[in-house]
């Protein structure tokens, strides 16, 4: 076998071991937000940080958190959190699960949003990108470039942990 | 270069790039469950299928899919669910949010439980094998090799969903 199809096969083998993570990322076509944030194709692949129930919203959520988020969050390393680190929130209304009344579950979906770490390009929000769609139907969220200052503010509230509300959930 | 150099520089390569995946398994001396059951490795880098509340535990879980319950639960072809088919339930203890009183986000880790499809290794048990550990120690719960009864018994209730009380999160 001459060296460069044995090259070739080795590296044939090299991107079916990494198929199954590409295959996970979506093709979507939504719109982006006012801001110009798309939504990360691969999202759904990270790893839960946390879930959180909000009593004021009737709405259960799971924050995802992407490779460098979660590395940041095990090793504590997380104000600042660095560049590239980025958050999904996952939200649905409340229901009742239809054979278990004790348990409230997803019902219908109310948004999923994100957080993106970039502590340049995102200085005005304090190093954050913020974007949401909303619903099924993924409709951006916001009026204007600037929309983003709501979310920002809102976080000031978590500023002495890194403007994330979300603290990782204790797992071995 | 010779050929088993090259072999081996793009076998390499190949392993590095499967090394984000490899190192999320993690290396746990956990003790097995009564009835032999071990966790599942690669469970954290299972997708989340849904959440929940319960009211009567005063907890939040979060519930994970592998890849071939995923698929399963996409494609709605989940009674029976297909063999291989596996789940993760992550149970806290509800707590409030430090900065945040409408939020009830995980506190103490409660248990860690899985479901594991093999209509034939499990049949006394619907096809379903069950084990759980308990908080951050991962203390195996359950006395006897049968204590999967307990576990089996109360899944009866989701006999209409393939034994499985959680639905697919919507989700686009």
């Amino acid at each position: 076998m001459p060296n460069n199809l044995i090259l070739k096969s080795a590296l044939s083998a090299a991107l079916f071991m990494t198929m199954p993570v590409l295959a996970l990322s979506q093709e979507m076509t939504v719109a982006p937000a006012p801001n110009g944030i798309t939504i990360p194709k691969d999202y759904k692949t990270w790893q839960p940080l946390g879930v959180s129930h909000r009593s004021d919203k009737d709405s259960l959520r799971i924050i995802l958190a992407n490779p460098i988020a979660m590395k940041a969050a095990t090793a504590g390393k997380t104000n600042p959190w660095p560049d590239g680190s980025m958050f999904a929130k996952l939200a649905w209304k409340d229901s009742t699960h239809p054979n278990f009344a004790a348990a409230t579950v997803p019902g219908e979906l109310s948004h999923v949003e994100f957080m993106l770490r970039d502590s340049k390009k995102f200085a005005n929000t304090n190093g954050w990108g913020y974007a949401r769609w909303l619903g099924m139907e993924q409709k951006p969220y916001g009026n204007g470039a600037d929309f983003a200052q709501e979310c920002s503010s809102c976080h000031l509230q978590a500023k002495e942990t890194g403007y994330v509300f979300t603290h990782k959930a204790p797992l071995p």
